[in-house]
């Protein structure tokens, strides 16, 4: 297995680690590796060290105070602790507002938490992959514990509009608590909880170049939250554990390097993104935008090739070198369509030929230029194996191709 | 913040991550970085690694399956994840039995069960720090859900009969479970569940020379366990999260290396720890030995000064570079005096002077020899300013020194 020549088009899966971060990890392992609870400078010094890095998380989510960021192993750690521990601290409600397109470890939990007896309510969204506010509005009544909303969804891209959510579900019950999953736009677009009435955000550092294993979670300072890992008195006492002190240096770092990038990721990445989406759609008249062409994040594009399989173009596209994904990575080996596409109104012809492209800032104009030159010739090729000839006739004759 | 000339005698706390370990991690941070759920190649490598790293597990466990292991973020996860776990899948049970002398992050999650309505019996320690099985056989009635007792105590470093409590345990009330916490044990002693009714346990990687930040738990296949966190596919569903590659990768190699130093810990590591306890009882009249000088981890020593105060002596450690600890970390900043002396009914007047040494396979005797010599300076300015001189003059006459 190596990774030469690799083209790496799923960073809404996963992201290479910068090699920047990495350097400012590598004294916590076998130096400077004391303690950060203990007495002696060795690992009072670490204490110092995960304080600084709080700070840049707070920056990075435009906290007012450091104390409202709490490190966790990982996005879904992040998710479950603010989501079970707002409802543990509050038991009087039993209903929670989400979206149907929520990342499946969100909705995973959901279908848990309707086992125990509340009651969920899932949103759904128009066919461009945008939620109407109204809606969530409406679903708000007095017994809304929670609404849990993503900033970007992670298979389309599309940015929900969640300080304005926030304002309005408070705005009918200001008890209910809003959560977002930040996990797809934090090094995308500046996630930002200031003059905002959000309670709590989870983030998750591998899928912005910080290493996997580590999370944070911003969680306003007046809300009151169950902890998830009950133990010793790290990170205020409601997270256990003894500090992961190399990550959270890490994910520190690489938040500061996604802020300086946030412009780099909106105009290079951004005009990449394009370049590859406009290449496929003009090259491949089997192709069909799956969301909004607006709106999105800078990186991700979800394109649907009718009357093919998914499974298939990528495989295909793996013998290429190029890595891209038919939905979350947390659902792969699934054969069932994306619940996301699904929600959106998809049409079944292209349900199951949909592909997300994902690119970062370390994505090339060469890599996407031999993307484009490969993919027409691997989608005629699928075509060409199509059961569904006479659809794909009509298709073209529809599109004024014959 | 230096380490050169640092003398750290306080590995229960964490340790320094291997070179070796380091070394076979770094290519998962930024070159072999896919998401072992991926479809592709470049991820399903990462999902064989894992795979691999499972089995190393397994065995540094003695267990029969790979599918009983699941990797978590820390010791105080492992814990809670199986507590939590057994307790939430068989809600039939209200009852939970541990020792007084557990590591604070369990007892915190014991304290929160309480106020769950969980009835819990705490069971005592003789002055040795020894465990008495009958008492937990004793306890066990119908009602019974848990047994969870450690492996090896972190403070006093004695190993408590775990195989034989699980056996008693069962012989009782087959349907209790059974949870061993081995952090302080795993690399120390062989941690074995082979041929045990131990249902469960739980280590930390950052104990053994491994990363802060990654842990994992045995679960007999029998078990039913409900998961902690919720979401993806990961660890069988039990433990949701994009797997941390690198330090899963990480922990399996500290595993294989602790498992080929076992022999050398026990009887290299053994005779240092055993060469700076003699010499600093030997050479410091108001030193005693907390616990049996038999049947402990051969790492740990915890040695009580009579009439001065431990943080004091840290703290004259420090300046000498000497990292040595007078309880868990999880406490360090408390000035309560240890629980785990306290249960073992240590004289107050050496309660609040205790200090653990807690060596490594890269302690040197060189070190060993420095603290030897350092100590007694320490010990005796410290002793020197005592407002209890009439109490320790009384002390050397009934030793026979005036």
């Amino acid at each position: 297995m190596t990774n030469s020549n690799l083209i790496y088009l799923d960073n809404n899966a996963t992201t290479k680690v910068d090699e920047q971060v990495l350097e400012v990890m590598l004294p916590y392992f076998s130096k400077y590796y004391g303690n950060p609870s203990s007495i002696y400078e060795f690992g009072g010094f670490n204490s110092k060290v995960i304080k600084e890095a709080r700070e840049s998380i707070k920056d990075f989510f435009g906290a007012k105070s450091s104390k409202e960021i709490f490190f966790t192993a990982s996005g879904s750690e992040s998710a479950n602790m603010a989501i079970r521990g707002v409802l543990e601290a509050d038991k009087s409600k039993n209903h929670i507002i989400t979206t149907k397109v929520e990342h499946p470890c969100v909705l995973n939990l959901y279908k848990q938490l309707e086992k125990e007896g509340y009651s969920v309510t899932y949103i759904g969204v128009n066919s461009d992959g945008e939620i109407n506010i109204d809606e969530i509005y409406d679903a708000v009544n007095e017994k809304t514990a929670l609404v849990s909303c993503m900033y970007a969804n992670n298979e389309t891209g599309i940015i929900f509009p969640v300080k304005e959510i926030a304002q309005k579900v408070k705005s009918k019950n200001k008890n209910t608590k809003v959560y977002v999953d930040a996990v797809q736009a934090a090094g995308k677009i500046k996630i930002d909880v200031s003059n905002s009435e959000i309670d709590m955000m989870g983030i998750s550092g591998h899928k912005f170049h910080a290493p996997k294993g580590i999370g944070a979670l911003y969680v306003k300072s007046s809300i009151l939250l169950s902890p998830l890992i009950i133990g010793g008195h790290q990170e205020n006492g409601k997270r256990a554990g003894t500090e992961n002190v190399p990550s959270i240096v890490g994910i520190a770092k690489a938040a500061n390097l996604a802020q300086e990038a946030l412009e780099y990721e909106n105009t290079k990445v951004k005009a990449l993104r394009d370049k590859l989406e406009n290449g496929i759609l003009s090259k491949i008249y089997n192709a069909r935008l799956n969301s909004s062409p607006y709106n999105r994040v800078p990186n991700t594009t979800n394109i649907g090739f009718e009357y093919i399989e998914g499974e298939l173009i990528l495989l295909n596209l793996n013998d290429l070198g190029i890595c891209a994904s038919s939905g979350s990575a947390c659902t792969s080996g699934s054969l069932d369509p994306s619940h996301v596409l699904k929600a959106m109104g998809v049409p079944f012809t292209a349900l199951h030929g949909s592909i997300r492209f994902s690119l970062s800032r370390f994505t090339t104009e060469e890599e996407i230029n031999y993307t484009i030159e490969k993919m027409p010739r691997v989608i005629n090729k699928l075509t060409a194996l199509s059961p569904f000839q006479k659809e794909l006739k009509e298709l073209k004759e529809r599109k004024g191709i014959i």
